[in-house]
């Protein structure tokens, strides 16, 4: 990974502010590679400096590019802003300190005040690591097609364990241990396995009950893989099928299959929202699909942009996100299909493609 | 679970807050019962008010008491803030709204402020609902007892599966396939398989490393049981056993077992904690025991009291807490034992007790 090319755009993107006292953590993996759990990054024209605790001293010399690493018995921030009030004598004018305002509690805030009393300025920084990433680069997108690889994958272990009977837990644990076996390092978000009339609900995260005997099952999942993150989802028939069934179905499909095909740089995100809910406009289904078109995707499982009617956001080559419509009939049953893509100059690219006709088991 | 009276000893103790703005999720499912992923609940005197999004309409109806449900499609925090302001005519003075300091950001923050102008003073209230929830009840007790006895047996399955060869993440898999098949709502943190060098990580989630034919092997697992948490530990030893993983191991069992037994009500914290570092001194190994003794466990994996040296807190009746003492030898590995207790008037009552005698596979 680039970091210190990184780290040069994010010093450009400074403005007003001398330094940024970045606390997200995906933000600072992002920004120097360090993926523990304790840690903050200051970020100053003239240098970086990355300050966490002695449980990670071997894991952030190993780890951390572009940044002095300085190892603290303190919470992190606070020695950060010790860090800063250190310089401040130096200073010939005082300095504006940009903090991540939704990365940063109160509570965190109040303490790093007291620390810096009256000889740093704070100021609530706009989210300025986030829109660096919004663009994803080569090696990310690589990073990202290998998760959406073994994501998708995870699917032909759900088709080999949803049955009548069987719970939806029982289908999630088993696609769960084969994400292990596949070497993912997590899952990105608690596994959606719903059947019959809980397929009904658009975050249906398996539960104990039993698969009944007719109706659809809707499974959304994704792994986490050398850090970035995979989401899918496919809906899956049990029984004999009905022709409502196979109807919605397929305009759930037709919806999915307009918004990849309308997807290009340039585009703002809320055409790609149109062109999906045109279809199901179309099949009388549009007052079903409750939710918005689809994310952005990367080290986090929901990411800028949001695909979504009146979303400000254009669409630039190298963004990855889903595309995932749904219709979902209260008490009835529910279809959702999505797959993650990545903008390309001509279009976009679908990851991990592979077949979506209708499976009845 | 009694949610009136947690809500009416939580309005005993606002003191000079006129109301309080509950922002953490976990708080607001202890004082209501509502267990989705958005929503704000507004405590006062004479009442309290919960406000969620129309995703949550039928579960807040179905799972809030004591509160009245608004259903809101601004963000819940904010509709809390105009709430407040459209009451604010009425009051005779300036009200004084208190916030979770460590559970809202910075942003979320500013944003209430410019809802509440100047007619609502915002002050960060100090962190009352996790006072209350420090002691757990009678039903609360039952619930985690039963969260401690799932977990338990997923160690029987982790035995099942630890061979020389087979990868940590196979272990850890089968170990939450099993809790999946429990009835598990989900784990309560990462699982923890760690062998060999790595068992010497104190906190060394399942890696996709084999398990090597000699050496310990650390499971730290614990399950999320109708919302209620549980952590537990064992190490097994694969291959011949030496003499000296014997005497380690038995010095942290007699660690652990000294804490267990100095455990009573109105006893210092801290006193725990010494009571397991003693034993390893006499060991010559209290220098490897780098971490504290336990913490609270509940609704969440961590919570209050904090076992370990210099906190103030003094053991009650009814809190539960985790006793972990471990030894770390870099390079070589590691042992840890860990169980949940319950303190009781008398002492305290170790939560799904079982051998931990030393097991050679």
């Amino acid at each position: 990974m680039d970091f210190l090319n990184r780290q040069a755009r994010l010093i450009e993107s400074l403005g007003s502010f001398h330094c940024l006292l970045v606390t997200s953590l995906t933000n600072i993996r992002y920004l120097c590679g360090f993926t523990g759990s304790a840690g903050v990054l200051l970020v100053m024209p003239e240098r970086c400096v990355f300050f966490t605790d002695g449980r990670y001293t071997e894991q952030a010399r190993s780890q951390v590019s572009g940044a002095k690493v300085v190892i603290t018995r303190r919470p992190p921030a606070l020695a950060a802003g010790e860090w800063l009030i250190r310089k401040a004598g130096r200073w010939r004018q005082k300095r504006v300190l940009g903090i991540e305002g939704e990365h940063l509690t109160v509570a965190a805030r109040r303490r790093l005040s007291e620390v810096l009393g009256n000889k740093v300025r704070v100021r609530e920084a706009p989210p300025m690591t986030e829109q660096l990433r919004l663009v994803k680069d080569e090696e990310e997108i690589r990073l990202i097609s290998e998760a959406a690889r073994l994501g998708a994958s995870l699917f032909d272990c759900a088709v080999k364990f949803i049955r009548p009977g069987v719970r939806e837990s029982e289908v999630a644990g088993r696609m769960e241990l084969a994400a292990r076996q596949g070497g993912a390092d997590a899952m990105s978000f608690e596994t959606i396995v719903a059947a019959g009339p809980r397929s009904a609900l658009p975050h249906g995260r398996a539960s104990t009950a039993a698969i009944p005997a007719q109706g659809f099952v809707v499974c959304d999942f994704g792994v986490i893989l050398h850090g970035y993150c995979s989401d899918r989802t496919r809906t899956v028939w049990v029984g004999q099928p009905t022709a409502e069934a196979r109807r919605v179905y397929a305009a759930v499909l037709e919806a999915q299959q307009a918004a990849i095909a309308a997807i290009r740089p340039g585009m703002g995100v809320g055409e790609v929202d149109r062109a999906a809910r045109n279809v199901l406009k179309r099949s009388g289904l549009a007052q079903h699909f409750t939710h918005s078109t689809g994310h952005g995707v990367g080290l986090e499982i929901h990411e800028a942009p949001r695909v979504a009617r009146g979303q400000p956001e254009k669409l630039q080559a190298g963004m990855v996100i889903t595309v995932e419509p749904g219709v979902y009939l209260p008490g009835q049953w529910g279809v959702r299909i999505e797959d993650m893509v990545v903008v390309t100059e001509q279009g976009c690219e679908v990851l991990a493609p592979a077949s979506k006709d209708f499976i009845a088991i």
